[in-house]
């Protein structure tokens, strides 16, 4: 983890002087820019039987008051870790404030939500339980539930050896379950890795337009996002919903950090679609469009636009691959979900 | 399909026999019984591209107006192809009228839906996409979006020669999918196999009050049940809520049909709570008594219903064991989900 986060850094430190001799007017080829991103790698360390509990609860409707909405159910495996929709549906169809950021990858990201205000997964794994407006539950219906079903308990009490699980356990085994949700062996990381072939002309003439034009400087090490907090409209201001989602100034009190998001990873962007906190671009286009005129300043022509998209949809890796978990019943004294209560 | 038909119906022959037998109070021991069941068998013939085209559909919520809604959203292979709420929530939370039945083992029912409205599966499979109560799309939109998606029309072209998906396919593809969704070897089909110590003392002690009690009559074949539509409610009328779910009659039109329903499987029934079409009974310890008054005017004792129950959980079989399928990503021009609209 240290050494990942002093690359970060050391990622940031590149693009922000590389993206000031950009734009000196600078001239840079492709390969001088492969140092400011890295390929996805398998985690170096899991716990196999917190991964394995972790993947059961990601999966476990039961953590919601309706027994209907999981983790999965706006992360969707199936669909690149996001529900492919504007805002979530939360508890009783609730619509959600924002998108639904993809969970692929997002052991690498600086921080987690899209203001930032949960440190890592762990932290960020107990919020939508206990959030009225996505599972409705609380972390105490939720561990009563968890502990009257004595697969879970046994299950538990072997993986963290405790008589009884508590909300501790259950953030710490989702958020492992999690770190194994990289995807690695893009397109893009083949070339990284050495294999300059891997990027037909199109998507090598994209990835130069996406360094020469400064997408990089927000958009760069292994997550190609995800390490710092950027201005949602730079040169000109962000048009779609900001209301209750102003950004990081919710977590800082700072005005200046108003309509600051945390810049999203552009790894299996092809996947996560509708863009940006309010979902608003339905398609990678549009977000390209809109991205180069708000942040550069640049009206990309359709031709280059057409080539930064080819390059983007080389950053679909390989999905997590795993049997879809096996949940164990509820017992008699479970207590049931109350849907329409 | 012809033998397993021919099967069933001599198995239902046998058990109204045996039935009869029993009410002239003729007593049996368990082994005499075993003919009138049958372990649950590994399908003979299933085309695998078909199942592996209906798995992915089976998994796309892009099948339902909000995008949110699939297959196993309400019959969930986690959670032994059922949603686990009394009745299940469709398309904007609407509470849909009658439990969703499991879909395991459900390629060995006569009919499909608590009221046989369909004949088999693939007429069952389109009838919750177009329902404005559960997925709330249409036939029509639902191919749009798969016509819309290169990946889903080039498999829809290798699985079934046709330039373009329809309908037909489509439930075609998801049916195939469901025949493969069979639950063998559970402790009483090992036991039907020739291992007679499969079964402990408890468990046969209440196979064979299952048998003698007369739960057979209704419940009996490969899935101890889903092969006749019986009277809820025979000693004793049922007081659960049958508002709008009157059963067999809304498909005959015969007032004698009314209240009879699709006897359930009671294979995996440990898995499959609440039970009954209205969900109203949360335990199998409740459902058993509720039984046995109703259907049976008996009134078991505690320690009858806890044997009773200790066999209906060694009907729990290996649950289907595969990849979470992933989705091909939808296209610029893929029409959007309207969650909210």
């Amino acid at each position: 983890m240290s050494a990942r986060r002093s690359f970060t850094r050391s990622v940031v430190s590149v693009a922000v002087v590389s993206a000031a001799t950009l734009l000196a007017g600078g001239v840079a080829v492709a390969q001088q820019f492969d140092q400011l991103y890295a390929p996805i790698a398998p985690p170096k360390s899991v716990d196999l039987g917190k991964v394995e509990l972790g993947k059961k609860l990601y999966f476990d409707p039961r953590l919601s008051k309706s027994g209907f909405i999981s983790c999965n159910s706006c992360h969707n495996l199936s669909m690149g870790g996001t529900d492919n929709i504007r805002t979530s549906i939360g508890d009783k169809w609730q619509q959600g404030p924002i998108n639904s950021p993809t969970v692929l990858n997002s052991s690498l990201n600086l921080a987690q939500f899209w203001d930032g205000r949960a440190a890592d997964l762990k932290a960020q794994a107990g919020g939508p339980i206990a959030n009225p407006g996505e599972m409705a539950f609380s972390h105490t219906l939720a561990i009563d539930m968890l502990a009257s079903i004595p697969a879970y308990v046994r299950e538990f009490k072997l993986v963290f050896g405790k008589d009884k699980p508590d909300i501790d356990q259950v953030t710490e085994a989702i958020a492992e379950f999690e770190k194994t949700l990289v995807t690695p062996n893009s397109k893009f990381d083949q070339y990284l890795l050495g294999n300059k072939a891997a990027l037909n002309k199109d998507e090598l003439a994209g990835y130069r337009l996406f360094n020469e034009s400064g997408c990089v400087a927000c958009h760069n090490g292994p997550n190609l996002g995800g390490n710092s907090f950027q201005k949602m409209g730079v040169v000109e201001a962000y048009k779609g919903n900001t209301k209750n989602v102003e950004g990081r100034s919710a977590v800082t009190g700072k005005d200046a950090d108003r309509f600051n998001y945390k810049v999203p990873t552009l790894r299996n962007v092809e996947l996560t679609y509708p863009y940006f906190h309010d979902g608003a671009s339905d398609t990678l286009a549009q977000a390209v469009d809109v991205m180069g005129r708000l942040q550069l300043g640049k009206k990309f022509t359709n031709a280059e636009n057409e080539q930064i998209v080819a390059f983007l949809k080389t950053l679909t890796g390989e999905q997590p691959v795993f049997r879809l978990p096996i949940l164990p019943p509820s017992s008699d004294s479970t207590p049931r979900p109350t849907p329409f209560k």
